[in-house]
């Protein structure tokens, strides 16, 4: 099949029809609005094969995954995802499986209100790259660098699923059939927190999205305010199937230092600790105190139930 | 080295910063504003080691090109090219090869004031997806479904010169070396039409960028417009390395055919001829005048110098 071909069968035509949108796919760009008052973010995730995720990965999935990602980062700054663009290489045009994996790709996309707007696919090993815009009410971003002593370390939901179920994969594991399936979907099918990002504006003091492990992605926030971080291990939300699975020493490994979630971590100061609860609430999201930002620029202190609490091993090497 | 270190070393702080950027590398997204009054052209081009170019290409020679094929795409719509995201995969980090990519890439992104805002670096095959943003003023986009019968088709440069170059270094072809240089350098350091692209803002009735080659290029206006056109091909501009190189039939089928080369096709009424001409002389392009539209429905009619002209052989497989 060639491109263009490619192009009219599975992109054009399909997905939804944004009315901000001149043009999107079949000119050399596309052609969109963004609204007065506001900012676009932008934001790039690339997926490679063997990498990122297994070769067999269902390309449904796969096209669910490579969106949610990308949309996970626009949660993180409070934007309301719209436009996406794809690069996709694929090794041969293999209609079923191109099938599945756009089916998944513009699933996720229709319920998140965005058009692909554009692309290009090549021959070659298979990686994906997508660049997911959003827009975000000036100066209502949330950043990493705006936490302060004192906030609340929230998350907003259960960590340490998808580590479950790459370990598992590669059999390091051995779970209950039920278990084992629950955190494959997690992995396979991940929710990007769109709507509790938009929530947190102008109630979060900073936020990210948890793709490279808790542990890995405070420190994100930690470093760009120049604040520490105090984390209660215990509170830190799990699944039944992790727990049912793992003890104490493993699953917090996962839970903490794994990432690929895709929950929102954020901070959010005494002020606005009981609205943010509310809000989320009604927005379906349960989220999580599990510690407080301090002065100790840099520096996470880890506490098991009142006791400092020392991680086990090292982090996780994803596909490795 | 890991992801973080690479991109503080290659990317953050390096190249320039535009005013319209409040956050560019290190947070989620970036943010940027787009000025009242204009739409957001998007576009995306991947290219593939060992099939958008030879794995031994030099890595400035690489950097250069991937930014100017996306500024291309941006330069056919008539759009100022402002931010870059960049999706990375490297099999591995090797510093020389990132320090003269990451150089090659910069250089351009100065030289036409576009700000590389964010991205993703990934380890796997040597693959790049370039995600190029720019602006242009609400309804003055160039597209390509505005051409009508009568208007002037024009390039704004010599063709042929990266197929040249291309079959050269598949040892198909002998050339004296000043001309391989010469060729080679084109393919290798495509300089986009960004600036006639903003020219042809309100004069051009449609316009593309000659990726693919001229005739393939013409057809997508052909078929977007419902028209048809004459190509008169010994108008068609070759340089003299191609000249002194090739015989007029295998010349030909570079110049048409081969694509590459990064000039912009446009077409113009007879109203704009003259102005067209003239200020894209005042800006150093030259434009060519090569045929005309026809109301023959997505025909092409090839002359060469009064007599009906037939193509030879089929069209190029660039890297097969």
């Amino acid at each position: 099949m060639k491109e263009f071909e490619l192009i009219n069968r599975y992109f054009k035509g399909r997905g939804i029809i944004r009315r901000d949108v001149e043009l999107g796919i079949g000119d050399d760009c596309a052609l969109v609005s963004v609204p007065t008052g506001h900012q676009l973010a932008v934001t790039t995730d690339t997926l490679v094969s063997g990498v990122h995720f297994f070769e067999d990965i269902p390309p449904r999935a796969l096209g669910h995954r490579v969106i949610a990602v990308n949309l996970s980062d626009l949660a993180a700054m409070g934007a309301e995802p719209t436009w996406i663009s794809l690069g996709l290489t694929l090794p041969t045009a293999d209609m079923e499986w191109l099938e599945a994996f756009t089916e998944g790709m513009h699933e996720i996309a229709e319920y998140y209100n965005v058009q692909v707007i554009g692309g290009d696919t090549t021959q070659g090993p298979l990686t994906i790259t997508v660049c997911a815009k959003g827009i975000v009410p000036n100066g209502k971003a949330l950043k990493r660098s705006s936490a302060r002593v004192g906030d609340w370390i929230y998350v907003t939901g259960s960590l340490g699923d998808a580590g479950l179920a790459i370990e598992a994969r590669k059999q390091e594991l051995m779970l209950d059939p039920l278990h084992y399936k629950a955190a494959l979907d997690k992995f396979h099918y991940p929710a990007p927190r769109v709507a509790a990002g938009q929530v947190l504006r102008g109630l979060a003091t900073s936020a990210i999205d948890i793709s490279d492990g808790l542990l890995a992605d405070l420190q994100h926030i930690l470093k760009a305010s120049l604040v520490g971080a105090k984390i209660h291990v215990d509170k830190v939300p799990m699944s039944n199937a992790l727990r049912a699975s793992l003890d104490e020493a493993a699953r917090l490994r996962l839970a903490l230092s794994f990432g690929d979630d895709y929950e929102l971590l954020f901070t959010v100061n005494d002020n606005n600790k009981n609205a943010v609860e509310t809000r989320l609430k009604q927005y379906g999201v349960e989220p999580v105190c599990i510690g407080q930002i301090t002065a100790h620029n840099g520096e996470v202190q880890l506490v098991n139930k009142g006791q400092p609490y020392q991680l086990s091993g090292q982090g996780f090497e994803h596909f490795s």
